[in-house]
């Protein structure tokens, strides 16, 4: 059956192994389950992709091959597998089938990336309850997207969507290889509509879609995946026809309990909601003066009978401000609007935090959030859509920034106190609401990911939320491994591009934590005043000698929502991280860095070394030329090529821009246009 | 019958008038026409609003009333008039059924503005043979836009455009009454497309719409209304599925006959046809390797048969620049892409060429075109949209703006070289081809124009086109009288903010020439950097010390496209017009104009000013309460205070952003945001 589109890692080429043995006779436990189903079915395709045989699956274990188990008395958490093997056998054990799934799982990995599973002794837990992806999807309904070329003359419709085709949510092949994928990596929740519920996507919880609905979320479960709606919190006005979608107003709560309860009763499976509220033009409680906990308590008590969770955005800040009212620091608003509400949330509430106080700029400083709030659920949002770090047409491999993000000390408690700590539950002990999200970066492309290596984000992220202890540079080379071979020149060259492709995206993006000197829209390429007279918030301020909003005690007050020991380390400028210093500090264009250069220096220099680590990839790039299959090559190549062309475009802009305003030349006499 | 809209300045409102007598007894010609019927209609309708009686209509001319004729013999061109009269009898005479409309519509205008009808010998004739709306209303077809709040909660289907609803091209009472709102100022043509067409417009000219097309035609003829069609270069492959639009393929040219013959055959009455081709994406001959006249001949040969014009728009330059080549000067493209043609193009080709050589700026040049082609037939393209200019928000009458440009000397020739000569056929002698256009700014809205006081640019385009020397006074003193009263405060307050209004819009605006500090997309509102590092080819580069670009004979030559007094002129800085010295000249902002101010304090000073004119306005329209009917109060006082808080926006972001720049304080310390 030839598709088109590519396997992903789950690419399965042939490769001599030791352990290929151990594949012939596969014993499996009794009892019938849709996601045992699923693994055998992987058991048999990786067997015959990796060793060129099927495995013969039998009932009874015996003292070779490999036993599949399920145990409930496993000394892991739910969704934990042991992996235990000697010389002749290995055992793959889940605490339940979905812990099996991933057992299974990561014994391919290890074949494929030809690790011995012999002698083995591996026991292995999720390090967070929830492993979500956010689509950004936008359900057309009848008014699906078309394609046409500038001139507009060509329109036809087409698949866009990994979940929709026209007015349809789908459960064909395509979404079944995108669980597979997923489950490979250990997500478990997916939530398959943009946190902007417009047009059609209102008709979600309602009768119009029960029957697709249930259809996904069946397939989706699997693969141990909980299918997650995006609600609009004006729902029961759109749908139920009601005057008001006030929390506090009895009807209003009713209604969300009625309408979510038929959907319920209709769709099973479903894990939870997600909601944007009060946020970017979106309705919510502040509309009728209520606070952000009434408003998602209603939704919560709603769905607590059905066991499920409410994914509650933290990304309210007025998005009205006046750029001359310099008293308001968005940075703040995060924390300012959800931290005095700590502990009035229900139980099955999870505040949904993005890394940082912006929006997923290149750096910026972890979230106050994070280890601010004691008495409510966290999850991290991240983003590996690339929205802000070159649209997954520049190569930027974020999983150095998400394990900076992870190991991130919050100060909350003296031990146990980091990001992943908070967000896996072991800082407050609530691992059954702990989690992370990313919004996701796939759609029904010919790979997935517009750009082929952009594919291994999507990978690192489920590896990292499962276990985010894993190197960088190892989750890279299992991609590349997995999903090219082990080439030596391959994994060199790929895992170079990959392991420095954020810091080289920051070389030549916003200097030193400033952000926000990106084109508004599509936030794709430079535009470095673009904003600075807009609403939404986020200035630099940059004048003729200096640039940057003070947010330490002295200024906006940003700092005192960290706990005591970032607060001072941020207040002052010998020990607050050079690279976020213009996120903390307005400093002149003359201040010098620890390196000894001047700030506008330090801006020359970076970006023209971006460009030039840019030349570099494209080198080693070229240099795969006949070691990667010819129509990932010329893909890529091709991606490298803009890649180029558009980082120069980012140098001479952002150069350009500091030049005009300070007069300074480049001390090393580089051209910068006037 | 009550209708939901007002009736511009058609309101004929009650009067005490000493020629009232004139109306009671009225004779019509022998012979039957639709124009003839709708003047009678016009004359009771009129009549009974000024003097609350209906004449009666005779076919025998008697001494006294007013007598109607048509003469083909008259001394004017064949849509001019005659108004001649006694004390006792006027006889309006046209040389055609539409001049005669005209006539009736100028005494109307005369007995409503109180100007006596009695012993005047009134000879008239338009000044250029097309006056021309182009609507830029885009036809959705199946897909009607659709109105919705922010927060995307309601979704209705509603009526935007007066020419179209859903899938269908209206021809009802909205679409008649604002035919007699054109006839009555000479509005002979009507574009009822933007001139992207893009989706469904393209079928405007296959069966699908002969049936709606005939009957708008229909009632446009009735109105001496020409139907005017935009035309997409690509119709030969989108419509008639062929390979290629190349007009140099004899099989695309026979394509454009048969197509545009059985258009006419089944669609009669249709005047001409406007295309935008090789512009901002849209296709055109260059995508071929032909030249703009080839291009326009084949289209243009199509449709010679059936006596009409194709009006071929100048609007030519390079979308695709990069900011970082100096050598590029947008605004010579239309001069250097059509002059090298003059002279190549078929008799009823008529270039539409802007005001200006960049787009509808509050102040620009004049074009070089205007008296750089000789032998080819012009025709200004103007704007009463309001793109640039406030968007119907801010008011911003433009007949003072239109007035410099039609006096404008072009040198082309000794005398009668103006550019309402040059389009008015007078400097070359081509009157069947002359002619003036506007961007129209009217949609299916209560007040029509959005803004109540915006229809005085509506009225004031048509009658300008009909006759250049109107003082732009004496049009808004019509305009007001004729709309509201002639109450003397009304008259004063409303004649003074007509007539300041574009000075004052220039002053918040981008200082002397300079242009293009607006924001992309809707280019409404302050955005003055963001379009320097873009690829529109609109920079100004200013850095710390200067601001402009050089286009003299010194800088991109740009003045050389002028004949050589006005090269001389432009290209001596001390005989350049200082209110457009930033469009020629690169300048440090310490330059010294000739008032003693810098360039710096100048634009301070008048973006204070800017503002302090607006509340001048806000007083002056306050101060009407009561003297015009509530709702139009309501509506304009509401616009009044928008334009004045956008106002302040304007005056705040330019302000800042020359401070930030050049950190030269106000002179006279006044507020100026850091």
């Amino acid at each position: 059956m030839a598709k088109n589109y590519t396997d992903l890692w789950l690419h399965y080429a042939p490769i001599q192994s030791a352990d290929a043995d151990l594949f012939r006779t596969i014993s499996i436990p009794a009892g019938t389950s849709p996601i045992l189903a699923n693994a055998i079915d992987e058991l048999r395709t990786a067997s015959e992709g990796l060793f060129g045989f099927q495995p013969e699956f039998v009932l009874v274990e015996s003292d070779h091959g490999i036993a599949l188990a399920v145990d409930e008395s496993l000394p892991t958490q739910n969704e934990g597998y042991t992996l235990i093997s000697d010389s002749r056998k290995l055992r793959i054990t889940g605490k339940s089938y979905a812990g099996l799934l991933y057992g299974v799982f990561a014994a391919l990995r290890m074949a494929a990336t030809k690790q011995s599973l012999k002698n083995q002794n591996i026991v292995e837990s999720p390090a967070a309850r929830w492993r979500v992806l956010n689509h950004w999807d936008v359900f057309s309904g009848g008014r699906a997207p078309v394609a046409s070329d500038a001139a507009g003359l060509v329109a036809r419709p087409r698949r866009y969507s990994i979940f929709y085709q026209g007015d349809d949510i789908m459960s064909d092949e395509l979404v079944r290889d995108y669980c597979r994928a997923l489950a490979s990596v250990g997500i478990n929740g997916v939530a398959i509509h943009n946190v902007n519920v417009v047009g059609n996507a209102f008709d979600f919880i309602t009768p119009r879609f029960y029957r697709q609905l249930t259809a996904l979320a069946e397939l989706f479960a699997g693969y141990g995946i909980g299918l997650i709606l995006p609600l609009n919190f004006a729902s029961p006005i759109v749908i139920g026809k009601m005057e008001t979608a006030d929390p506090a107003v009895p009807e209003v709560e009713a209604w969300w309990h009625k309408q979510l309860a038929e959907l319920n009763e209709n769709v099973p499976n479903i894990a939870g909601y997600v909601v944007k509220a009060d946020s970017e033009g979106f309705p919510g409680p502040f509309v009728y003066g209520r606070t952000q906990a009434q408003g998602a308590n209603i939704i919560a008590r709603a769905i607590r009978p059905f066991g499920q969770k409410l994914f509650w955005r933290c990304f309210v800040y007025n998005c009205q401000q006046d750029w001359r009212d310099t008293t308001i620091d968005r940075a703040r608003s995060g924390y300012d609007n959800f931290q005095p509400l700590d502990g009035q949330f229900e139980d099955n509430v999870i505040l949904q935090i993005k890394n940082g106080p912006q929006d997923f700029q290149v750096r910026e400083p972890v979230h106050p959030l994070f280890g601010g709030l004691e008495h409510t659920h966290e999850m991290l949002e991240l983003q590996i859509y690339q929205e802000y770090t070159g649209a997954q047409t520049h190569v930027c491999f974020l999983m150095p920034q998400f394990r900076e993000i992870l190991d991130f000390h919050t100060f909350a408690r003296p031990e146990k106190d980091t990001v992943a700590d908070v967000v896996g539950g072991r800082t407050f002990g609530d691992y059954e609401n702990s989690g992370i999200c990313a919004v996701a970066n796939a759609n029904a492309t010919v790979n997935w990911t517009g750009h082929d290596l952009a594919a291994a984000n999507l990978y690192g992220f489920g590896r990292l939320c499962f276990d985010p202890t894993l190197d960088p540079d190892v989750i890279a080379r299992e991609w590349i491994v997995q999903t090219y071979s082990d080439d030596p020149l391959v994994v060199k060259n790929l895992g170079h591009i990959l392991g420095t492709s954020w810091l080289t995206y920051e070389k030549y993006n916003a200097p030193l934590g400033l952000g926000w000197l990106c084109n508004n829209g599509f936030h794709y390429g430079p535009g470095p005043d673009i904003y600075e007279y807009d609403r939404w918030g986020t200035y630099h301020r940059a004048n003729w000698k200096e640039i940057g909003v003070d947010r330490t005690s002295r200024g906006t007050g940003y700092t005192k929502q960290y706990h005591k020991e970032l607060t001072e380390l941020y207040d002052n400028i010998d020990t607050c991280p050079e690279n976020l210093v213009l996120f903390f500090y307005r400093l002149p264009y003359t201040y010098v860095l620890k390196s000894g250069k001047t700030l506008i220096q330090h801006i020359y220099d970076t970006h023209f070394e971006g460009v030039e680590d840019v030349e570099v990839f494209v080198r080693e790039w070229d240099e795969l030329k006949g070691h990667v299959p010819d129509d990932v090559f010329e893909r890529v190549q091709k991606k490298f090529q803009d890649q180029l062309a558009h980082s120069k475009e980012w140098r001479d802009v952002i150069n350009t821009y500091f030049y005009r305003r300070t007069g300074i030349p480049d001390a090393k006499g580089r051209k910068i246009y006037e």
